[in-house]
């Protein structure tokens, strides 16, 4: 069982398409929020553009995490279901697949680092999952989760490289697509690139003019270099405060939907990141993460690249606590003085 | 002139009835927007309740002060539009006569303390008002205002005691009831009465069950004290942070509409108001300004009246800039420490 999952792993992975997205759409219908799409009037004038932002910090755990991790687990057998799900991450992904465990009754076990925020261990266990901690300087979570899943046989469901979780990530794009009409540019924030592959397949399927944009931190760029150089590249704990973003690189079947489908790659800067969460918050009067506050800031830092446009912009999420965001704010207006 | 528009102050009042309401969302349409409606599965657990949030933090200009501005300008007569109009207020009801003035091309003058933030200034002549500062200490806005009024024959639209004003704001209360049907309660935050007014109206006309509540902060009761006592009540210069409560008192025109229509009023404390805004913001992902989160403030500080109920909530507004709702989130978290 292990040695035939593990072949799996080497050959070439089967990549999802448009229908895969289509059809998670489908699974997800009365489960996800179709998260509202909200404009500003503001930005539209400061931009000479329409933007479209499709609110995933709306979406059911705060982010859109929730759309591939049930889509993914709701495709599991019933035998697989019975013996629980697995994931390892101490961010969104982990409220994802214990939200969906809860919702399915599937029994969820999640790997995170012991010094993983208090709020994010309790919400995980808020949701009935059991968080298994580890030490990130002395255990790696791959070999526990590979322990685990031979001891208990769980499935492991992985943050984005997975076909089943791009195709539930499509489905926030496949909505705003819906509400909005063809777009001739979609923006999303660009960690893993589940979002962003998932976006741009369901954009290629229901509005193929439009250039469908990854955005990422400077300081985590290895997207952006994977996709110029067409070799995979990696970055190591990047010290970005997009905590969503700060994956080593794309995925097996990530890279190849990135590399054929979304129209190109572009990187801001720290401090671009806090102005745009400053504008959402101040001015939309809406809770995002760094991570979500990525696309925006490329279009803050570059307006002149989207005038005349009608733009679709991913907020991914809206997790973080307020001390910490209220530090970059501080630490934001310092650095304007 | 004067004198008999004196003379009118001392008259009784004309009041506003469920169809000015009515008229008022006529003269809306298209212009004001039409604010979301959310929820949270997390609060109606808690409460065993069922609450809808009206969100006018997401209205024009940030509040639902908008409303009641816009409908009393467009019925001015052309004559008046032509003189223009004038408002003193340092905070939500400024912006909203800025920005009326703005869309009907009518000149507005705005009295402001010289000690308003920059950020409130800033935006009101953002929309284009003419900005006139006094000094609070030496200076009374009422007699610069009568002064203006006198010298250029402008029209005064005050913040809440005016039919116009009153009718406007019921229109939110007004949308809500068309998205959720009857409701058993629903609670308003109360300064100056306008938008409780308005909403006790609308209720009374669309769902005549709906016990509509009143919430004030407990620094700024006087708004509860005078419900009970049935004589006008007044407080002076309250520190409660909800800054949009900091109203003297109810007016000559919403003191006798909530003494008739709403059937109760409630205060919170200060920490209860911080502990609603942090809900709102953390979960529910929208920046709220203190005075917008008085209402969840009593229904968390006494679930137990609310229990088996369908609740609607006007969120008033979210203007508070992010330097002030820091501070009062790190003293909260300082105090429960």
């Amino acid at each position: 069982m292990s040695s035939t999952s593990s072949s799996a792993q080497t050959a070439t992975p089967v990549l999802p398409t448009a229908d895969d997205v289509r059809a998670a759409a489908e699974r997800l219908r009365g489960v996800a929020h179709r998260t509202p799409v909200m404009t500003s009037r503001t930005l539209d004038e400061r931009l000479g553009a329409s933007v479209y932002f499709k609110c995933e910090n709306l979406q059911r755990g705060g982010a859109f995490k929730f759309r591939g991790a049930y889509n993914a687990v709701s495709r599991l057998s019933d035998q697989e279901r019975a013996r629980g799900v697995l994931a390892y991450s101490s961010g969104n992904h982990a409220q994802a697949v214990a939200l969906t465990g809860r919702l399915l009754g599937v029994r969820t076990a999640i790997v995170m680092p012991d010094d993983a925020p208090t709020s994010k261990v309790e919400g995980t266990r808020g949701y009935g999952a059991e968080v298994i901690l580890y030490d990130k300087h002395t255990q790696s979570r791959e070999e526990l989760a590979a322990q685990l899943r031979q001891e208990r046989a769980m499935t492991l469901i992985p943050p984005y490289d997975h076909a089943d979780v791009v195709a539930g990530q499509g489905t926030a794009a496949l909505e705003l697509f819906e509400e909005t009409g063809p777009l001739d540019a979609l923006l999303a924030p660009c960690g893993g690139g589940g979002l962003l592959s998932g976006s741009a397949l369901a954009a290629g399927a229901v509005s193929p003019g439009c250039r469908v944009i990854g955005v990422e931190p400077e300081l985590a760029d290895d997207a952006t270099r994977s996709f110029h150089t067409g070799s995979l590249q990696t970055v190591h704990n990047p010290a970005t405060i997009a905590d969503g973003l700060r994956t080593p690189s794309l995925g097996r079947i990530t890279f190849p939907l990135v590399r054929a489908h979304a129209a190109g790659m572009r990187t801001v800067s720290e401090a671009a990141i806090v102005e745009a969460m400053r504008f959402l918050w101040t001015r939309m009067k809406m809770v995002v993460e760094p991570s979500g506050a990525v696309p925006l800031a490329a279009l803050l830092a570059d307006p002149g690249a989207f005038r005349g446009m009608r733009i679709g912009v991913i907020i991914s999420g809206g997790n973080v606590d307020l001390a910490s965001a209220c530090r970059l704010f501080a630490d934001g207006e310092g650095g304007a003085a």
